[in-house]
């Protein structure tokens, strides 16, 4: 864990409570956390899922690679000091939306189980909702379908330490969900997402 | 500005977009900053904000220095470069509430005019709004308050480089709105406040 620099602060528990929220939104906050190869579905599973949600009145909100390396974690690359703190600081923003009452979708390839572990114990130390989603793809179909050119790039050394080429991916143990995106449709996804979400009463505060 | 690190990184525009949370919500989102001295009254007035918006139906969430730096910030301590980070990296959590579509309060003394700026002029280059509020009271006034005995710390010079002591606060010039917490009352206060996010159209979206 980071070591906690400034001393002499505390939690400001303010008038407006996280339940305050919940009954506001009628929905309760939490993380879907979101982890797999590039190019496994992740991104593609979550905008399916926020559509959804939002059809159905519920408040969630996408943190996406791209979107947050262009903002909070600007000054951060690609070593592996700077990638645990990258997906820290994820998990961190995602603790303060679900406190917030909002269903967080993250999307990060998040590669490394003792990061993933990280944001796991940072939920549950707050009793907040943390659901892993593994996005499970073979990497030979991930290399098929290369949205971003990545793959071609990696086998080309035009990118070092690429997750599933030259970096290791350490597939989740224990998600709380599995999503197998080379043999399910999309919808089949959402459906399995939205039942789990309704299941745990995280639509139903 | 803080150098952009990572490469080959751009914003995603989801299905769901900002104008589609506002719809769901019934607002807009904003970034209220208070700036002020320690003891100004920051969190006092932005608790009552946030009281008065959720007997109204809004959503709001504050963002508070204490729960800032045990969580996004637990890495940095007090230093000029670690001051100016932490106003950035708050800035850039403030913009994705704001994304979100909520009315985030943000209470932090935030001396430096140049790292109000940075974050005002994220919010501008995203066209979100920002709301600079100066919690304005006399020196002497906020050391007599003295709510967490830090100022008492400073005199004795067991805490360095405290705001109004031995370090500058730099009033803002022109904040959108201007409280002056040594001669009104909180309920006027938040009049203002409730009175300004109307007129800019923030509560009924």
């Amino acid at each position: 864990m980071t070591e906690q620099k400034a001393t002499n602060v505390h939690w400001h528990e303010g008038e407006i409570q996280r339940e305050h929220r919940h009954q506001l939104l009628g929905q309760q906050g939490a993380t879907l956390w979101f982890t797999g190869l590039s190019g496994s579905g992740k991104s593609t599973v979550a905008v399916a899922l926020e559509e959804e949600l939002f059809k159905r009145g519920k408040l969630s909100y996408r943190l996406d690679g791209d979107n947050i390396r262009l903002g909070i974690n600007k000054n951060l690359g690609f070593t592996a000091e700077d990638r645990t703190e990258n997906i820290r600081r994820i998990g961190e923003v995602a603790k303060l939306f679900v406190d917030c009452g909002v269903i967080v979708l993250t999307s990060f390839i998040s590669p490394y189980r003792a990061d993933r572990d990280v944001v796991r114990a940072l939920h549950a130390a707050s009793g907040m909702p943390f659901i892993e989603v593994f996005v499970d793809c073979e990497l030979a179909e991930a290399e098929k379908r290369d949205p971003k050119g990545l793959y071609k790039k990696a086998r080309a050394g035009q990118i070092k330490n690429f997750t599933g080429i030259d970096d290791p991916y350490e597939a989740p143990e224990a998600p709380e969900i599995h999503l197998h995106t080379d043999r399910m449709t999309l919808a089949q996804e959402v459906d399995m997402l939205i039942h789990d979400l309704t299941r745990r009463g995280i639509l139903s505060a």
